[in-house]
């Protein structure tokens, strides 16, 4: 096995970027070469590194406190996997429930209301040493639905089911509920998933609907939409969750998971369910000497005359022969990143052998 | 507005290809250059291509004139649609539409039955001039989902909802259900989509799944599953349409439809549905001066030990100044192949100059 020891911090951003006791500055949309602190530390056969996020969005400062804790929190749970042995796989898992647990954020607990006032979640985790993909969308009444995603991913790594069916790796709705239950996950009414928070943005999303509905009334249908095309949902809440993780022998893995546009439609599947969109991660192989791991925020595939609001987080890493060649030992070089075009995005990234999680809230405002 | 006046076929096989009178042979994974005949033909102001596909998977030789004609119907459709002036967006829906009605086919009407006996259909559809996409997952209930697919990409393509709302690209089971009806979709009893030949291949599958699990008691589960991967749905209906069509502007667009696998465990989402996976269609641009539809059929996400099942259509072309000089005319050259690893696949295609479509039936062991 090969302790992780030697990381390094990229960041690059499309619009706005931070870096710890620097100015940051707009750069280009290419990796990065500026690189933080490189710190060399003597391996001690316990590695690995995650990166989370708990959303890109528009998120009141008010509250940076409780996602700066609740990134440590995911950051800490991940790590803690990690260092007693788990696959990456199984601690990107492990970061993305805490980060469903907020009521705070737009994923699990407290996420967005639909259109019927109720809870539909997307969410996604792939495998980079597999490549096995699992992913649920618009599933109601599961407190953690990466777990039920994580838990596709791993009963379709078993091989075929009975008479030679091929496992699901993406369910949604109802079935994805029954299978979810079926297989040990236990339900949650999705009155518990609710919070005073996402209730009272409900009841005021709904008043402003029926508000802009009421006004429009006697304009023509086109019209209607391109003037009411502002504060609405599209402005308002794009902050799904993500995860990035590489474990001490190299795998790396990504999650995300998102409650969705407040007053969607029900039955909407946003890109954190979306094979190649909501995440993505690839262990180094002979065609590639590096593993990388991605996990997405907002809405790129929607096509619209506005900008794309989003944000993302990437993590690259390859073995690097030549890092402490005085101490004979193989190492792994970590690159980070983390972007996004939206107000405000709050990450939190950790090492096995750091002590505690190092977290960011950045307000657009701030930075430029 | 530029008549198709000249197009070329290159056919090209993973695994085997057929070319009218032209004895066929394994090629390797490119585009091949060897055209079929290119006819040139004087513009007549009326243009446009269509390529369907029955579907990639083991059919039936005994249906193989199910399969041609229901492959020339929809070549038929979408040529009408184009002779009308619509767009290849139009056009293309109109050719699915004709694929899923045919109850041979494994979308819309006579789809696969799921493990509870009821079909869910998968549908999207891709326009190459907006690039906006349109997708239903796990619908059941709807005769035609292309229909629900298209109607959503086209309402995306008028801006957002009430209130900035932005408008669903991807809806599944109840929810895109509801959407379709409540924009003027009819429903469709689930027991009149059903066949005499899906409910009797339903009960054979259910039966011997029963048979399979019953002879796996006291096994251990790997074993079981590893033992049992023969003659399930893996190996059954693999056979998702699609089809690509190119306008007399020049527009490109892709679409596809499945019933999924038969036995599939209900809200399961197959490829068809994933943006990115079913289908695909961009207008050339000035980065790229070819347009390119394609549609797949098959599990090209599922990673598994065994091969890839599965099929593909894709037609690209460009704006031809040198085709023919002399007329001072400029043309657009089409260029279009299917290829597939299955044991077979019933494809058709037809300009707007044709009087009728050629089809093809393939079935592998003719090939080889």
């Amino acid at each position: 096995m090969i302790g992780l020891t030697n990381y390094a911090g990229v960041m690059e951003s499309l619009m706005n970027s931070a870096e710890e006791k620097q100015p940051s500055s707009p750069l280009t949309n290419s990796w990065a070469k500026k690189q933080e602190s490189s710190k060399s530390q003597k391996p001690n056969g316990v590695g690995g590194f995650v990166l989370v996020h708990a959303g890109a969005g528009y998120h009141s400062e008010s509250k940076a406190k409780e996602y700066k804790h609740v990134c440590k929190r995911a950051c800490q749970r991940a790590v803690d996997q990690l260092k007693a042995g788990a696959l990456a796989v199984e601690a990107v898992a492990a970061a993305l429930v805490e980060l469903e647990d907020s009521p705070f954020t737009n994923a699990g607990m407290g996420s967005n209301l639909n259109l019927s006032g109720e809870i539909e979640c997307d969410a996604s985790i792939m495998d980079g040493k597999s490549l096995h993909f699992g992913a649920v969308g618009a599933l109601s009444g599961i407190r953690n639905p990466v777990m039920v995603a994580n838990r596709l991913l791993s009963e379709a790594q078993k091989g075929k089911l009975s008479a030679g069916r091929i496992p699901p790796c993406f369910l949604v709705g109802r079935g994805a509920h029954d299978w979810a239950v079926s297989h040990g996950i236990p339900p949650c009414p999705s009155d518990k998933m609710a919070t005073k928070f996402s209730l009272s943005a409900y009841k005021r999303n709904k008043r402003k609907m029926e508000l802009a509905e009421k006004m429009d009334t006697g304009h023509n249908q086109t019209k209607k939409r391109r003037q009411s095309s502002e504060n609405g949902n599209g402005s308002g809440c794009l902050d799904t969750v993500g995860a990035v993780v590489v474990d001490l022998e190299g795998n790396v893995a990504a999650a995300v998971s998102s409650g969705g546009l407040a007053m969607k439609h029900p039955g909407r599947v946003g890109q954190a369910a979306h094979y190649g969109c909501g995440c993505w991660a690839e262990n180094a192989c002979h065609m590639n000497s590096y593993s990388t791991a991605v996990s997405t925020s907002g809405s790129p595939i929607l096509a619209s005359e506005d900008r794309v609001l989003g944000g993302v987080i990437v993590l690259r890493c390859c073995r690097c022969v030549e890092a402490q060649p005085s101490q004979n030992f193989q190492g792994i070089l970590v690159e980070f990143l983390w972007s996004h075009t939206t107000e405000s995005m709050c990450v939190g990234y950790m090492s096995a052998q750091d002590s505690k999680a190092k977290v960011r809230f950045e307000l657009a405002n701030q930075l430029n």
